[in-house]
This record gives structure tokens, sequence and C-alpha cells, in this order.
């Protein structure tokens, strides 16, 4: 029984590489998390015990894969940015796609207990599934995580006012609604209209809400020393500067690879963070400028 | 603060439905699992609670996927076929690899304690990353599981006569070896030789080792009541013969909305069986030919 | 200034090789020709002395490319048919579409004269575009030149109906109408209606109209010696029957390479016929069962 | 004989737009043209009737797609570079490649007697294959072209050195070598060394043969009036510059449909110009910065 008469199967197989010079987003989406929530009794419109496994599985994630640069997640959502010159598993996207998102997703089980004490996990076990999608340039990246926390923004502002109006508040006299009429009352309101009923109605402002439901994650490697950018010897540096033109020309070295091992190594012990923080403004991208170097 | 303006970004992603009309094999891998099983002490050729493991979490993603028509797997390796109509997911490739390959991480990870009980899973958790490849006809996908089977014919007796050899046998006065002169030793032999060199030294007779390291790992739905391929009347039946022609030319009605529903539910309460038995002649797919139909 | 430090850019070209096993067919299709058959005067609903044109171009492109098993046209599109286990340019798509598309435009142009003599073709000259598309099975492929002549045949009675609508007929005393009008009176008309259109008012018994209209134009090789179907001795014989099984697993050995240039040879020497018959029938696969084989 | 039943083959046909926001070069081969040259008997190294046919076909080229920004050719090539915001054909991978091509070859063809008149054209006639690449940033798309240009002065100097030692020169008392005696005598030489047996045996300066040869081809749109690019109210103005962040995000208004038809129209009104210039060093692109705006 040799096995070389079916061989011939594995040219049906086709080389899935990632277009060079793009920056790479991994996005991870919760299967069915809707029903999911509603089995495992989310508080709403937001259930921090949720978001802080959503992160605490994402920083796992970012740690194991060192080519992640920064990371963005908001409800069942996460998305992973790998370097446009990174050459992890030769830029396969199935490869890729399935590496972090079976990463994630076992994390977010295996830690379950931790965030939900007591609540047992049952079958069909939370998953999520993920693609992987091509940024050309750095700024259409930006546009990208801008987007989604844009997105972050405008739904929880919906979510906080919608369960709000569900809930009713005996304060103001503002009884339950059912969801539909709630949604009802909504439609074609615009963002200052929701602003007055909650303040109104709810006695809620909304912009002292938490950050973390108004700006949603950010996770990162942070190089405590800031000297270290321009002077880089103590060892929480941050990671070599690419010169672009250098890596794709060969006119500058690329880095050798005890110097790339190097470099895993410093990034692996840097401290991994979570923050709540305008990443649509430039602040955050100065302030760290080597994310996107 | 309007996400309209970052919505462009939309339009970078591809999308990846796969070609109509093709059988899909999504197939996974451990990821650094020879690190791995010697991290977590896997006895060596094999190690059955592994492998037990690896067919209990393929049987829940058989169970959950009712699209899957049957799975096939060896060492840290496994294949889920699915139908060349199949639509789930619209037919998107990274969804359906995505979603296969985290279904059966989390699978792996939650059922780990039952099969390594008092054995602690450590980071990094074991992972499977996925793909999914296309083959257009019928025999070209029986001829890939022919060579998932004559691969794992060919592995278990090189690696049974390497073990061996690293053992050694006092009984008949044969040395352990190095890995290094095991393999050495091995270089160029044929089926044959190894035989003989099993019989010989370690009195193994390899035609009676266990047919699940022979012939790895077949996962399918069993209808009971043979008699229902005919007439197909009781609840236990066989899923309704497609006829290609049919589906694809709406020549013959293609199946309703509830009429898929119910198939589905009928799938679901089929038993899942896991069997080690040989796949490459037709004998098994003459069985049970509703299979590939 | 050496062209090494540059090189990098090669690696942005994808390799787009298409799917083994699967029918390739390449479907030009002429670029701006309603405009273009307008500036040249085409006769409506048909011109002769165009498909003529494109017939003669055609038969010119499968003598080029003995890859070509048979090739189906009609109105300003022609689908090139290539083998499922064709190898010519590694099966790299964009190679195969221009390559065909090319040699089919450059020869509708050289001919022209003969077709058109005195007429003049000025800027912008006809070319036609094209693509690949694949067909995984023999039976989808005739159901593709199925679905070309059923549209040939469906768009040949609708426009025989409407020119002779607007071009009215003094001896039924049916008045012309503006193109406008006639599209309006055909709305909602079944085929039946059209034939009885043509029969009452333009005294014209569709079923009577040459065949070349009706059903367009197939291309192929005859192979004139019909013995040689069965025993294959003669010079003429049709191209050595290929077991499926035996080129894809090696089984039955492959064609060699001088067997691979006789049976070239003997193609190109296979007289081109340009017929006009039907091919979603049965009858015509039949009758050359070496076409598709 | 209705179509309807088989329309599901349309459904094969896969959507092939480029990624966007990146430039995109189609870049056309010559098929077979070693063996054409010498049927054709074009001089060596360099035949000046060739390479004004293949510039005289390009300018066409670049006169009916105005979306093409510049174009540089050499030998039997040419690479037409698309904006990388280009919409043409919805950015069709296979459209794009094949109406290139085919507009190219046609044009080869019907200009041949112009530049080879009295030289009959004969089967199988001239024609180029094209395909698409993708560059996602204006640095790499330099780059690209500069590699073009740079491989034209490796190959030119190589082949004027090769073609004279095959030629011999009596004056010096070279004798003619056979063409392997040339290849085995220029194996390993570098640049100073060819340009050193050219000026030695050949009395030949390299640095004065014609720019032509040295530098192939640039085509482009040339806006005479210079001022016009500050203030662009002349007829001959250079197009709008398109602000990429504009485009991309609507946050600039992205232009109107009568505007792309004037700017269309104007593109068309200005000159085409061939010019035998370095496109590698700044100085071009400076000039011209309108090109890659």
């Amino acid at each position: 029984m040799a096995n070389s008469e079916f061989e011939y199967v594995r040219k049906f197989e086709d080389w899935d590489a990632l277009a060079p010079s793009n920056w790479i987003v991994v996005r991870i989406d919760g299967r069915g998390f809707s029903k999911f929530s509603k089995r495992q009794n989310f508080s709403k419109p937001n259930d921090r015990r949720a978001i802080d496994l959503m992160n605490a599985a994402a920083v796992e994630v970012v740690k194991q894969f060192t080519d992640i640069v920064v990371a963005y997640g908001q409800s069942d959502e996460y998305s992973f940015v790998l370097h446009e010159d990174c050459q992890l598993f030769e830029r396969r996207a199935a490869k890729l796609a399935t590496s972090i998102s079976t990463a994630f997703s076992v994390e977010y089980c295996m830690q379950w207990d931790k965030y939900f004490p007591g609540q047992i996990l049952e079958r069909p076990f939370p998953t999520f599934d993920g693609r992987c999608v091509l940024y050309p340039k750095k700024k259409i990246l930006r546009d990208y995580l801008s987007w989604r926390q844009a997105d972050c923004h405008v739904n929880n502002l919906y979510n906080t006012t919608f369960w709000n109006m569900v809930k009713g508040n005996p304060v103001t006299d503002t009884p339950a609604m059912t969801p539909t009429e709630a949604e009802l009352a909504l439609k074609g309101t615009f963002s200052k209209d929701k602003h007055e009923i909650l303040f109104q109605k709810f006695k809620l402002n909304y912009d002292k809400e938490d950050e973390i439901w108004k700006k949603g994650s950010v996770v990162y490697r942070k190089f405590e020393d800031k000297q270290s950018v321009k002077e880089p010897t103590s060892e929480n540096q941050p990671p070599q500067s690419r010169n672009e033109r250098g890596t794709e020309q060969g006119k500058k070295k690329p880095l050798s690879r005890t110097q790339m091992e190097k470099e895993r190594k410093r990034k692996q012990k840097a401290r991994v963070v979570v923050e709540h923080i305008d990443i649509i403004k430039d602040n955050f991208w100065q302030e760290n400028p080597w994310i996107l170097e």
C-alpha cells in the first residue's frame, strides 16, 4: 500500500500567500454570540465580565504572536494587526486566520471559569471565526481601526439608550418599553437625541460613561523606558525602527536571524497592556510611533 | 463621530466563496505538536489517550456541523469533508476553515481533562490550524482520503519500528539505539524489511497491531435502519438521496426549506460513529452509499 | 546600475494557475460591438459577413491552439473549451485568457478585408476581451455550452421579430415601428407569440430560418476516418483516448513527450470544421466522443 | 428551449476585481518573439523599425485608455501603469489584461505595413500576452519601473557586446565568433569589462549609443503649458490633482461625473509623447508630478 499513487491530490491545494507590503488585519467575531450571550445571561447593554474575558484572551494572543503590533476589540469582535512586512507562516492566509482564531477561541474557553465562576460552559462552546483583510497603506489601516472604534461608539450609544428604555426609570416616571417599542422610538434619532433621552429620562450623562464602553479596548506592547526610543540601550526599549526602503530593497541590511530572535525576545518581555483610549486622533500613534513603524 | 467617513475600508474585504460543485475538505493540523506531545509525555509510537481525545473532538465537530459528511483522522490531523453542494456560510473559505478549526481546538482543550486526568494543560494551549481544499470529482476526493490513510499506514509502520529500535529488546538481545542510529538503520528499508525487523527482533507481528494505528479513524453518521435506504420511512433513515442533476439544474426540485430543516434534524439524531476501517477499497463506500451521494 | 536592488518587486506577481481537473472555458466578447456594428453598417438582425469573419477567426485560433477541444460562437462572442487535463502555460489564467483573446482579435482585424472588402477598418480597432471560467464536471461544461446555444436561439428569435417589426411589411400592411414601439410590443411575449407574429405579419416561418442564426457555430476537429475510432491506425484518427484515472493517478502511464508531440501533429493535420448544429442534445457528443474524452 | 435551466452555470464565474488602492501594472510580452524576430529578419542587437512599431502601438493604447498614466517599453515588452484609484472595468483583472493586450496586439499587426513595408506578416501573427500586477505603494511602483529600465540597460549592454563579437571586426583583427563562443567569452564579465571590449575591439563608446537602446521608451501625456500646473485654466493643463485622502474617504469631494468626463476629454486632447529618458532617478517624476499624483 504505497501512497505515491494518490499523491497527485496535493496539487489541488493552492498557495494562498497574501500580497507583500500590505498590513494584515485578522478580525475575529463570536459565532452565534447573540444567542450565546442570552444563554449565559450577559448583562445589558454591557457585561464587564464578558469584556474582561475578551481582553484577557486578546492579551494572551498578542503575547503568543509577537508579529501582532496592535489589537483592537469591542463587543464580541477583535482585530489583530500584523505588520506589513510580517513573514509569519509565509503570509499564508488560512494559516494566519486559523492560528489566531483558534488561539483566541481556546483562551476564551479556558479562562471562562475565571471570569464567570460557577457558571458552566456548555455545548456548543463559544468560538470565533476569523478572516484576513489587507490594507495597502498605513493611513488606510488607521482608517480601518477608526472605523471599528467609531462603530463601537455608535453602537454603545444606541445600546445604552435602548436598554435603559427597555428597563424604564421609576424616578422619572419613564415606563419600561418592549424591545420593539424602544426600537421604534429610536428610529431616525440622531446622536444628540439619544444623549438627550439618556439625560432627561434616565439622569445619565453619556459622556461620563466608562471609557471601556465608549472606546473599546486597545491591546499593545508597552515599552516602559521612554528614553529608549531615542537611545535604544535598555532592555525594555521599543523594537528597532524598520526603514521601509531598507527591508524592501535590501539597501539597508534586513535584520539578521540573531537580531530577529533578539527582537522577538525583547517583545516577549515587554508588558502587554489594555487601554480604553482614542485611536482615531493622532495622539496615540504619535506617542507610540514604533507600533506602525 | 460618524463612522461613515471610514466605511470605505469595507471594500478591502474580498469575497472568498469557494467554487461551486467541488467537494470541500477542511484539513486541520496540530500546531507545534511534536513539541507539545513531548511536553505532555505522549507515549511512543502511539498514545491511546491522545488519539481518543482527537476522535472525541472530531465527533463533536461532526455533530455540530451537519454539512460534514465524513471525517478522517490520524496522528494530529483530521480531514472534514463537506458535500460538493454544501452551502454553509455561502461556501466562504475563511469562515469554513476558521469555524471548523476553532470548534475542534476548543473541544480538544475542553475535553483534555477527561483523557489526561490530573495532567494540567499549560500555555501555549494546543490549537489546530486549518485550510480548505477543493476536489472537483468524487473520485479525486476518494483519492485524497486514500492518500491520508496510506500515509497513516506508512508512518505507523515506520514509527512502530523506529520506537521499538530506540527502546531495544532484552529478550532478543537487541540493544537500545539512539534516535539517530535508528533513523540511519531504517534509511532505504522497504515495507517488508520493517515487518521483518519487527518480527525477528521484537517478536511483533505488525499485521496484528491494533487497527486504530494502522487505519486511523473514520467518523460518520450511522443510519441504523438499513432497510431505510430503500424505503425511507423510519426516523433513523439515511438522508434523502440528492440527484446531482437535480440540485444543479433545478430539473428535479431542490429541497425546500422545511425539508432541509427536517433533514438537518434527522442528521442530528443519527448516531455519529468512529471506526478504524479501510476507506481505500470500495467496500466502505458501497456499504454507506449516502455519504458521498 | 544593477537591477538587483529592484528585483524584490517580482514577488508582487502572484501565481494564477487554475485548479487542476477542471474544464477551462475562455470566453471572448467584442468590446463595444453595438457601437462598432453600427459604425460598420452590419445588417440587422444578422450580418452574414460578420459571422463568417467571427468563424474564420475562430478556426485559426482552434488550429493554433491544439489544446482547444471545441469552440462555440454566436453574435460577437466565442467560447473556447480547453480539456480538463490541459497543461498549456501551466494553466495560468492570465496567460490563457490573453493568448486566446489576442490571437482572436488579431485574426479578426487581419481578415477583415476579406469579409468586408473596401470597407476600411478605423480606430478604435475591434478587439475582444476574455476571461477563464472553470467547470469541474463534464456535465456542467455541457450545460454551459447548452446555455450559450439556448441563449443564441432566444436572442435570435427576439431579434428577428424585433427587426422585422422595425422594418415593417407593406405586403401585409404592417407599418414600420420605431425601436421603442417594437420593444414595447414584444414585452411579455412568449416564444410562440413571436413565431406567430413572424408568420402572420411577415410571412416568415422561423423554423426555416438558416441554422447558422438559430444554432450558432460549433468549431472542432473532424477526424475523417470514422473507423479509426475503434482501430486507430490511419493518420487521420481521433486523438488517443485519455483514461482519466490514468493521467491523474499515474496508474496508467501518462503520454510520453514523443506521444504528445505526435498527437499534437495529428491534431494539426485534422480538418477544423464549422457546423451549425444542436449541441444541447446528446447526438453531437455521441458522434464525436473523443471531444470531451 | 428555455435557457433558464442552464443559467446556474453563471455562478462558476468568479469576480476578479483587483484590491483597491493599489497601482495596477498591465505588462505585455511578445509571444514567441525570438522565433518571430528571426523569421522577420530583425537586425541585431536592435532593430529600429521593430521598436518604433512597439512604441507606435503603445502610443495608441495610451490614447485609447485614458486611465493609463504612464507606460514603459523595451525589447518586446511594455508595462502600462493604471492609477491606484482607477475604476476602469470595476478593476476586473481579466478584463483589464485582455483589453490592453488585445488593443496592443491589434495595433502592432495593423501598423506593421507602415514600419515593415513590403514585408508580409504571416501566421502565426504576432500577439502579446499580458497580466496584471498590483503595487501597493507609489515607491514600489517606481521600483518596478526602475527594475524594467535597469533590465533594459543590462540586456542592451550584453546584447551589443555579444552581437559585435558574433559579427567580428576586421579593422581590429577581431575574428567573428560563433554565438556559443561569444556567450562563453562573456560569462562572468562585469559591466566595465563589456565597455572595455566594445571600446578596444569594436571602437565603440557604449555611452554614446542611442538613448533609445540604453533607456528604453517612456510614453506619457505631455501637458504643454507648464504654468497650468499652478493655475489650471488653459486647455492643455495637467489633470486635476487628486488628493488621495479625498477620493478614498469622501472628505474631499470625489470628482463628479461631469468633471470626470471633462478630465477624460482633456486627457484625450493632451499630446502623448515617447521619450528615452531616465526614470530611475527622481528628475523625471519631479518634472511631471501629476503622473503619479
